[in-house]
């Protein structure tokens, strides 16, 4: 487990940016984050760390999800599902939609060593929970256990957990 | 340097989809290769190795480049800058339009920890070159030094190492 100053000094490199997307939003940017050597490998220790030894993939949902997923994969050395928007992949195997605020969305994958998988499904940042619970439930359908779901931060009052279970675990909270 | 065997083993993990997207094309689908976790490690480490200490950050563009790159800044211990699509980020400081085949796309980033940077631009599938070069501007025009690109799959014949130059990297020629 990375201790609590790296993690203090990681979460303090997440940039708030007030009325974004819009007005009362507050946008949370991990850029900065990510580009700091010390602190991505601090946050992508301790996104795996509570499931360490259980799972031989992890999973992320296309495109910031695809960057915690593809460090996740080298730290933890398992495999790398990627869950992409519709339209993307020349042979899904399955799909799955989920309401948006407005409107709804897809996601497909392909099942490549999906059947019997352990799966870790990693995202940046929990807020409703509809992305990932779609994402769960995607993983499912193509025959991999959703071991647990990781993301770097947590809004609160949301739904997310409410939405998702209590198998989520963040690193960070706002 | 992963050893050949492991590369022979990871390159026939690739499949070719005929005709996709469309009639005469070949979609090559890196997925297999991906999920297999020994794959995964050994093409990152083969796409990082001949850049070896000279880098402090890699870059990848979204959304298929975000995995590799997330991949390749763990195994390299270095940062990692996100290149988006236009209109995903809330305070982009240099974007850059390159043209497709029918009208052009704009990709856009972040500064932090730009200047003076070394970086290492990725992507999975080097084709005509489009992209990356367009990369390795926008990232030229935060004040990045960028060392090299590296890609999981050059196509042959599509112009791409004309575009780009020859400090390209290839894991894989087809």
């Amino acid at each position: 487990m990375p201790d609590a100053s790296a993690l203090t000094r990681a979460e303090s490199l997440i940039t708030s940016i007030p009325d974004y997307p819009k007005p009362g939003i507050v946008f949370r940017d991990i850029t900065p984050l990510l580009t700091d050597a010390a602190a991505l490998r601090t946050v992508v220790e301790a996104l795996i760390e509570p499931f360490a030894g259980r799972f031989d993939a992890v999973a992320g949902v296309e495109a910031r999800g695809f960057l915690l997923a593809g460090a996740a994969a080298i730290a933890a050395d398992v495999g790398l599902m990627p869950i992409r928007k519709a339209g993307k992949l020349p042979r899904p195997a399955a799909s799955m939609s989920y309401d948006l605020e407005y409107g709804s969305a897809q996601i497909e994958m392909h099942d490549d060593n999906a059947a019997g998988a352990r799966v870790l499904l990693l995202d940046d940042v929990l807020a409703t929970g509809g992305t990932l619970r779609a994402g769960r439930d995607l993983l499912q359908a193509v025959g991999s256990e959703v071991v647990g779901i990781a993301t770097l931060l947590e809004i609160d009052g949301l739904g997310g957990r409410e939405v998702l279970g209590d198998d989520v675990h963040a690193v960070f909270r706002v």
